[in-house]
């Protein structure tokens, strides 16, 4: 196929659903035709876009931080759930509750202006790499997710992510990654505070969560932003089902696409971990007959070369 | 001028700031040039890009459906601020607090879905009639703005609006009559609840505000949602401050313009009123030079013909 929009999907039945589906709603005349401002896709980010084990690349994020943080920090040393970090204590890194994680994202996404934090990503994210892979986190993204992104644009779609992590981490790198805008990147996010400093107008990041994008929050965040229903949405866990479901459910044509990692060799396997689950969502793809992409069938590649 | 762009705007300095700004930060090459995807220009609504005299078009909206509800609420008849509504009570009316309207925006924007509630505004949009002028609200809106709206999208910014109105309100006419998507349209918002009704998605409208996008509000919902220090600004009163400071505070050029409503003949003159003030941004205007547009001598046309 010389003009394949998608070379690193294997020929079947779920690359064909999603050429079928594009092919459906761009087909001017056509019953299930969706005009342009309508062709609405959304896509997790973590596990979905990008790999998310052994750990939440922002979490990876977090850890480092507190590390470069620490001398500043002398009562670290000895403030759980600081000193964890600070000893590599895995045990107690596995044992992290979500009060730790609070405190953590407090202390390392909090108390600097968004630019600030900007930049202390940028350069996180340019340097940081893969403890397996070891090629940059911006590298651990999966090419055949990155050709959909760029064949659901070439047919007027418009290409947003819905996730659950930090909207002012991913839209460091969303663009250059992913070519999708800030205004297309929806995650959890804190409050900011508008103030001049010296007559120069700054937005400090505030330790206080504005939005947690996961499960039930993530149809009522596209609604906040989009203010479309999705025609298309891709996840990978059960916090992505209402999103599916919100897709699904529209009137009319849609795509529903989960990727599942089954794939030990080449990327991860696992379906149930501490950063998720894929349970529910699969029971109600496989009722509905929503496209569950297996990795190593489905994709001929993982990452870009 | 033949191809003149804005023709409801007299020619004078503040015709000419806005043609000199879009080709500066157009010219290619120049030193003041903005790429494409950083032309983010943010508008106020209410005052702004349409009338919002002797009442804010929305409440006119609430008024009128506490009226449409009022048979399925017989306690409403004694029931204040309700009995003060069905009883016109302009004295009344006058005197609502912060508390009052808050009851009555849970009473009609709230406990019904997202779909519903969009209907019910296409309804009242599409009938409801400003009490002066006798035409459609929707075309209450400022000529002149439109023009301005259509030029810099001609000039390859994105125009949002930027409106302590109602998301969810403004969205249903928002792309017809200013060509502003629902994505582009920030607004005051409230808690909405994802549920399956017999299998279908919805959106519930919970009588919670989740933002109120006003004064300070405005910076920090132009960072969430669009996520780029705009360009340009367009506001009327001191509730657009901070989003004109954020807007004029950036690195390189910008455009922070207010609408001055001295025009009581074609439409109203007013710098304070109980909808708000304009003073402390006038100030600022003054000392900072931005472009104050006065209604009366910069426009030839308010109103669509």
């Amino acid at each position: 196929m010389p003009d394949d929009p998608l070379p690193a999907w294997n020929d079947g039945p779920n690359k064909q659903a999603i050429l079928d589906f594009v092919a459906a709603v761009t087909s001017a005349g056509g019953d299930q035709f969706v005009t342009e401002g309508d062709r609405i896709a959304v896509f997790d980010n973590d596990g979905t876009l990008w790999c998310e084990q052994p750990l939440y690349i922002q979490l990876g994020f977090v850890l480092d931080r507190v590390r470069s943080l620490a001398p500043e920090h002398p009562e670290w040393q000895e403030q759980p759930p600081f000193n964890a970090i600070l000893a590599n204590d895995r045990e107690a890194l596995a044992a992290l509750t979500k009060r730790d994680l609070a405190a953590l994202i407090a202390a390392t996404h909090a108390g600097m202006t968004t630019d600030a934090f900007a930049e202390v990503v940028r350069a996180w994210i340019g340097t940081a790499k893969h403890p397996r892979f070891e090629r940059l986190y911006t590298e651990c993204v999966y090419q055949p997710m990155l050709e959909l992104l760029d064949y659901l644009r070439a047919n007027g779609f418009q290409t947003w992510i819905v996730s659950g992590g930090g909207v002012d981490f991913m839209r460091v790198f969303a663009e250059a990654v992913y070519g999708i805008p800030p205004a297309q990147v929806i995650g959890s996010s804190g409050k900011v505070q508008f103030e001049l400093r010296d007559g120069r107008p700054v937005l400090v990041k505030l330790p206080e969560l504005s939005s947690f994008d996961d499960k039930e929050g993530k149809p009522a965040n596209i609604h906040l932003h989009v203010g479309r229903q999705p025609i298309l949405a891709g996840g990978n866990s059960d916090g992505d089902l209402a999103m599916l479901q919100y897709t699904a459910g529209r009137d009319g044509r849609s795509l529903a696409l989960i990727v599942d990692h089954d794939d030990a060799e080449r990327e991860y396997a696992y379906r149930v971990s501490p950063l998720g689950r894929l349970e529910a969502a699969l029971a109600e793809a496989g009722q509905r007959g929503w496209t569950v992409v297996s990795m190593k069938d489905d994709w001929n590649r993982v990452f870009p070369t």
